[in-house]
């Protein structure tokens, strides 16, 4: 019998721990602590519970939670010298019959490792999918993490053994996320389309209009239609557009969607979590024959990272009309234009100015996205409510100041051009963090040609800074340039600084903001809003709609643009469930209230 | 008539102030001011005193000086249009005859300086020996000086008046500096013998036991036995070794000398002025058939740069026994050992242990050094005491923090490796900032493959820290080197820092220091007193027998290892002066005075 909910909320504090008991190591007071957040409203809800109470437990806790699992180079062991241990974890771990130098490769990492951490190594075999890790992605895992910092592996630690818990909770609780693992394994299949020089090397490289770009769209179509859209085409940018109509004719349709091109050797998630989500959400509907009192339109992007052509946003800027023509004539690193490289594709060109929205005919617009950075993995929470897509500016510089002796020139009669960007480096960090939800990046630092005796004469830097709204965002600007020009004033040295971009932020729609809360609060999943630091479709939509845009946690520190990007099915699970919600409460809303 | 001190010292203010007429252009008040100095001990004094009447000035005093001079754009079209001013200044100045691209290129510049600093371009056409640069060099000035920061500019243009009204003192005074101009010729004369590659281009290079090399040592060779001296040889490293012997046998030697070996494409002064510094000493010896009651030895080192060869201090440090044999079998970049170049030289190694000196034969070391250093041309003092050769430590890091997308990831959630080495060069100013004398540079610094918008996962650096002593510069080694540790502890990144060099500290002997004191002040100098950020022979002697230096101001901010690097032939003339008195005076030291 599965475990329910309502029977944890029923039982005894003891009876409590009894339950869960095998769900997190050898560490009862877990459980114990968590009890007394009942009532529980969800599984979600109890795995939030689960990992408040890690989260709040003394250092010692948690290396005792820690050090209480077996260390897997033990498993490796057991597994190597096939002894009856096979547990399903075992099973699925990638790790039965390894060879002897996989074997000494583990027990090298592991000595390693531990020697390093005072801890064994965890990981959550299961991975994100929960169908298991391979051999090689074991070993990957365990040599990138040797390299991470002793506050953070830690973190990790927890992190995996809180995966692991939630892979049994699932077990006990017979909650098998479906419609995450539907999500997942259409992202899996669409990533097997890959750019030429990308491909052979096992990397995601889909840019616009490419022969992998042209079968991912083909690919989505063909999912959309196996989910029951009423209409699936592939537009004049290349976008990939599904329509599921309302349950009248003139209603009024919700747009939602993301993009499906990558960068270069990049995540399979970034952009198409975006699609798939939804998609789910029409499959169901269509499974029960359900219309809604408003039609859904999923989108494709074609093009929102710029890798082939300049051109970004190329496939959310159609919609509201930005399309450059002179875009056709710039050129690919073969010298392709994209006039040619569209022409191949059997796109029109005097059909782009067709694919602009009519606005009044749209509820708004909604986006799910990866959230490409730390903070949702960090505080161990799966979705995030985006309050604002971040405005930015960024610049290129160099201060010049002059070289000189680093022996003889003495400390009051330097000019130098490093100290001058060191001091900007500062002040930015500690202005941007004086906002909420403001940031200030030098990402570029170099002092060209520089030697070690050499005063510096010249350093150059980039600058990156971005805040929720555009006031905010001046402000901040407008601080660090002062900052700098008063650097430079008083250490006698001079600057140049170049801006290269500037892009508004797009707040999001409170009204649309809030269904996302309602959505996500009705999971009993509690509710994180944040900022988005990076760029997405939404912003070009926003120019025309309201819009907001969910986020779903990233694992390995969220990282993003890098095929390390990865997040879990079950998380997706929520997304969709989230994203169902809110389709719920949008149908229920009168008509009146709805936008 | 030429002007006297001791007429100025007798003049009213009004005559004071009219005798030096023309030597600042409009400007009374500088000699007004300086009238205030009498008694003036000598020319040198004069000049101190006038330059501090400027440096007292006010800013507008200083901007009306600088622009009661005529536009050199305008001095370039007279010369052009071949009019009748033909001043002394101006014959000299290679601006006769400019072509008409010259001209326009001249105006060209000249329009840019005003526009950027407000004030006319200011030079001292007659140049560094007096007898005028030519139109490249001054087209290239200009060029150059268009790019440093206003305040750096001003003090240019002042020191340019300064360096004119010197020339027009001369004049005055019937002052010609014959001595230094005899150092200064043996430079130029050395400096025509160049390494292959460098020559063709117009560089300086003279590296260990190349052509050009050993042509250099067989014409110091030449010059010594013009000079008088008793007995010159070329020892078996390569050093030129020339003796002018005491007045009575068995009497002790002074040591004294410096290398001619070359940085690439560096310096003619670096090295060579202290050979040819106390070799004009010894030439008005041997022309007065003076002998002192000791000896002297000038040494020209064959090798200190460490260029051809890792070795370093190779002529100097034979002279107390250090010669690793194992250096003989490095190679050059052509695959060259030592062994070979020193066979291919004539030169035998096992003579070069005979070259060890006995200390007790010797009463110390003293060495002639341009300075390399922006602190006498800054302070407008021709020469400088060295109170010690700075300790030095050096050393390479990185910073290893995370790598996260610059957007996403929030200000308390990163871990910023540029941020950490920021702090790290700025903890290492200030710290250096609170020494006497100590210095801290982080000369090379990246971020490697840094984008604008990812935060710095890595930042690579060095660091280079130099005190005048031992205790001092490991207190600063320890404080900076703390100061990482906790900057990486609180940042939640980590480190390496691997130490590459460190050399001891070599403080001037007192009594020697003293006898270049009251050698200096005997001209009516100024005493500077200084440590040496850079290494020189002299560390090397210090090791078995006193020694103390006298550097040279050096113009165009003390640049050195660079083509720019220069002084005056009346600083030159001074440290000839200043060699003398020091001789002078330790001959008529009691005996038991003298080390």
């Amino acid at each position: 019998m599965a475990l329910t909910i309502d029977q944890l909320n029923a039982a005894s504090p003891a009876e409590f721990v009894a339950l869960l008991d095998g769900v997190y190591e050898h560490s009862p007071w877990i459980a114990e602590r968590a009890a007394r957040s009942r009532p529980l409203r969800s599984l979600p809800h109890l795995k939030h519970a689960l990992v408040q109470a890690v989260a709040g437990a003394t250092r010692d806790e948690q290396l005792g939670l820690i050090r209480a699992h077996p260390e897997l180079a033990g498993k490796a062991m057991v597994a190597k010298n096939l002894t009856a241990e096979s547990t399903h974890e075992q099973n699925k771990a990638g790790l039965t019959q390894c060879t002897p130098e996989e074997f000494a490769k583990i027990q090298q990492l592991n000595a390693a490792y531990n020697a390093r951490f005072g801890f064994p190594f965890i990981l959550a075999v299961r991975g994100p999918r929960g169908t298991g890790l391979s051999k090689k992605e074991i070993i990957e895992t365990f040599e990138r993490r040797l390299h991470n910092h002793p506050d953070f592996e830690l973190g990790e630690a927890l992190r995996n053994i809180h995966r692991i818990a939630e892979i049994r909770l699932g077990d006990k609780f017979g909650d098998e996320p479906a419609l995450g693992n539907a999500v997942w394994d259409w992202q899996e299949r669409l990533a097997a389309h890959s750019d030429p020089g990308y491909a052979e090397k096992g990397q995601l490289t889909v840019t616009y209009l490419t022969d992998a770009h042209r079968a991912c769209a083909r690919q989505i179509a063909e999912d959309m239609r196996a989910c029951g859209f009423d209409s699936v085409e592939i537009d004049a940018v290349g976008n990939v557009v599904g329509r599921y109509e309302a349950a009248a004719p003139g209603a009024k349709t919700l747009l939602t969607g993301s993009h499906y091109d990558t960068v270069r050797n990049g995540g399979k998630y970034d952009g198409r979590l975006g699609i798939f989500v939804p998609m789910a959400c029409v499959r169901e509907l269509g499974r029960q024959n359900r219309r809604l009192p408003f039609g859904i339109e999923v989108v494709g992007f074609a093009e929102e990272e710029g890798q082939r052509y300049k051109a970004t946003f190329l496939g959310s800027g159609a919609l509201i009309g930005h399309f450059d023509p002179a875009w056709l004539d710039q050129k690919d690193a073969d010298g392709i234009t994209m006039r040619e490289a569209r022409r191949a594709a059997g796109l029109k060109d005097e059909d782009i100015p067709k694919l602009k929205r009519d606005p009044s005919q749209y509820l708004g617009f909604v986006e799910v996205h990866i959230e490409q950075g730390p903070v949702l993995t960090e505080l161990d929470l799966p979705l995030g409510i985006v309050t604002s897509i971040n405005g930015s500016v960024r610049f290129v510089g160099e201060v010049v100041g002059m070289a000189s002796h680093a022996g003889t020139t003495p400390m009051d009669r330097r000019r130098d051009a490093a100290a001058a960007v060191a001091e900007l480096i500062l002040f930015a960090e500690q202005r941007a963090a004086k906002d909420d939800d403001s940031v200030a990046t030098v990402g570029m630092l170099e002092v060209p040609g520089g030697s070690i005796n050499v005063v510096p004469g010249r350093c150059r830097f980039s600058l990156d800074l971005r805040a929720p709204n555009d006031a905010q965002r001046d402000a901040l600007v407008a601080d660090v340039v002062a900052a700098l020009n008063g650097i430079c004033e008083r250490r006698g040295v001079r600057h140049t600084l170049e801006e290269t971009m500037r892009a508004a932020a797009a707040p999001s729609a409170p009204a649309w903001q809030q269904r996302w809360e309602k959505a996500v609060d009705a999971l009993g999943v509690p509710l994180m809003r944040m900022p988005s630091g990076a760029g997405h479709d939404a912003m070009k939509l926003h120019e025309v709609m309201p819009q907001a845009m969910l986020f779903v946690r990233g694992i390995n520190s969220g990282i993003s643009h890098n095929p390390l990007e990865s997040s879990t099915s079950d998380d997706m699970e929520l997304a969709v469930r989230a994203f169902q919600r809110l389709l719920d409460d949008l149908s229920t809303e009168p008509a009146r209230q709805r936008p």
